[in-house]
């Protein structure tokens, strides 16, 4: 019982960590092979006091992201996503998007570069990637507070999971490419 | 004299912030006016200690940069890019850009995206554009420490100040995009 109780608690611990590491896998396979340069942008700070000579930061704060947590490029386009892990079975809160995110999201769009959210629904194993347009079309068509799995099924794209890259995305955006090139 | 002493610090103070303030403000209205999306990256901050639950920052550490200071989009295209300023009125020291740095733009040049520095000659008040390309055959060519103002001359793209934009570099990237389409 106390084995059973162990492996639980690290089956869920493993389970917050595992879609940022599959994604920084697949980046790092990406960078790799050069097939795409996608990076983690830091975690933005507010200094409010630094000790010299040493420049050690003695008081700073977690601020609250106003972009998307992963930059990059492919083909020469201008990436931007973020990757969301749910427990839910059903939908997806949109609690997870803050405000400035989603007005980050418009902006990215209207200069033509690629934002999307990848997230994973973690209980059912199924991580989709939903593009920023799919994702405005929601929140314009509808007033709920999350997204129903259904609505991925038909306006996102599941990514399949392999064993490098873990996460093949970039094989969705390519695909997304080469339509946007022939219409 | 004193007050000549004060002047002159004051004006040597402000000139350290020009550059950047003169980009700030020009993205801002890039921004604005629905030009081009560009934003300064946060310092990567590396968090040692953190006080629980007011989420305070007690111990941390300035990281070295590996990537430019400013990321965009501009007609969908990735952009990135560093500002340094130079005292120097005849070179720019290549010190002012971390080796890391160099391996980062070759990356984004590799992958299509557009990479440059924006570099001040404070002293003759002359502000250049410098591809990402043309600063690597420079390295690759010659065995010097710091880049000569004639390389700039020759390669480089002399930025008009105006009253805004301050510093519109965008033209530029412009006319750069265009003859690569040609081409």
């Amino acid at each position: 019982m106390r084995l059973q109780q162990f492996y639980k608690e690290n089956i869920y611990a493993n389970r917050g960590m595992t879609l940022e590491s599959d994604i920084n896998q697949t980046n790092n396979y990406y960078n790799l092979h050069n097939i795409a340069l996608v990076y983690k942008k830091p975690t933005p700070i507010r200094v409010v006091q630094v000790e010299y000579p040493k420049n050690k930061i003695k008081e700073a704060y977690f601020n609250e992201p106003s972009t998307l947590d992963y930059t990059g490029i492919y083909r020469g386009k201008y990436l931007e996503f973020d990757a969301k892990e749910t427990q839910s079975k059903t939908s997806f809160p949109l609690s997870n998007i803050h405000k400035h995110q989603m007005e980050h999201i418009r902006k990215v769009l209207s200069y033509g570069g690629l934002a999307y959210l990848i997230v994973r629904f973690a209980t059912i194993d199924r991580t989709y990637l939903l593009l920023g347009t799919d994702l405005i079309n929601f929140t314009e068509q509808y007033d709920r507070k999350s997204i129903p799995l259904s609505y991925f099924d038909s306006y996102g794209y599941l990514i399949e999971m392999k064993y490098a890259p873990r996460l093949d995305y970039i094989k969705i955006i390519d695909r997304i490419l080469n339509t946007k090139e022939v219409n």
